[in-house]
């Protein structure tokens, strides 16, 4: 390697999700031949985000400000909460339902082995939430894992604690996906749910 | 989306090659959840490298001084020198090859309809060095692209004006590959340019 500058950023991109050797290497070259200026705006957004990017006093996801748009916006209806593991989780319900409530984001989900419990994914400011009378229903959408269905469990047992109604989004098959490609968990699931035709 | 830095960081993360959308977003919620750290340092990696990696005056080839390492190093062949059309191509015959020549490096290929002519690729500075002696081999390593031929053919009359030898690498089936799927130009060439088995 002819620069120890060059090698240096070689070795940062690889802190990206996804990014080896390889791609890191095209990156830099990338953005030394062709995106010096791109490569600046980089450099100046991350630090704006890293320094300025905090969570959400009641919802936990990333935000500027100390209570986010959503969480501070009237025009959410405050009796359904909706509690995800990620923020990205949240992004999607967002960009693809209707959905106008309100969310929790839990940075995470229960793993005992990991040393994350309730406290890590603050299950107490929630608690404490629910207890304030405003969240009739809590929409439980934590991924359909093994470690997801129990933070499932504890949260409706959470939410039933507090005179809340636990929900679940439906499970079964993907809409325009073919019989043949489900996989056995979904396709069975699927099965033991089957409703009359209306 | 929650965060008009967030927003802006995604966005940032779009100038690097083969980044769309998806991955800007999952690379930035990355960053953010879990490597601040890496992220600052990434930061700063850029801006380091776009300030300070310019190009060697003796190959053209990224350098935080005015002539490279290799280049200045003693211990290279003067006699033997290599042209290749990006940094990235220098490095692979680096990493692979026992070469120890110096090298060029083109920063492109000639390709008239983009504007991209002989000075714009440092030919001028090339021949004057060819025009030097010290050079006995000119070892012609351009992609096997109609643009990447067309600069190879350029500089072999570049390289016979100055009395030097023009070579090219070796092409044909590459090691380890099966016939059955090799492309029909390499498998053409492979048995026009057909040798006796020693």
């Amino acid at each position: 390697m002819s620069s120890a500058l060059l090698e240096q950023l070689i070795d940062a991109f690889r802190v990206l999700p996804g990014v080896g050797r390889k791609s890191a290497q095209r990156m830099a070259y990338h953005v030394l031949e062709r995106e010096r200026e791109g490569g600046r705006r980089l450099a100046q957004a991350l630090v704006d985000a890293v320094e300025k990017v905090g969570h959400c006093s009641r919802c936990r996801d990333f935000s500027e400000t100390p209570v986010c748009a959503t969480c501070a916006s009237a025009a959410r209806d405050a009796h359904l909460l909706c509690v995800v593991e990620s923020p990205a989780d949240r992004l999607a319900i967002e960009q693809a339902t209707g959905y106008r409530g309100l969310y929790f984001v839990l940075q995470g989900r229960l793993s005992p082995l990991d040393g994350i419990g309730p406290s890590e994914l603050g299950l107490d400011t929630l608690d404490a939430r629910l207890g304030e009378g405003e969240v009739h229903e809590l929409i439980i959408a934590t991924n359909p894992t093994v470690e997801g269905e129990a933070t499932a469990h504890y949260l409706s047992q959470l939410a039933r604690g507090r005179g809340v109604r636990p929900m679940r989004p439906a499970h079964g098959l993907p809409l325009g996906g073919e019989l043949e490609y489900v996989d056995r968990g979904t396709l069975s699931h699927a099965f033991g749910s089957r409703s009359e035709v209306p």
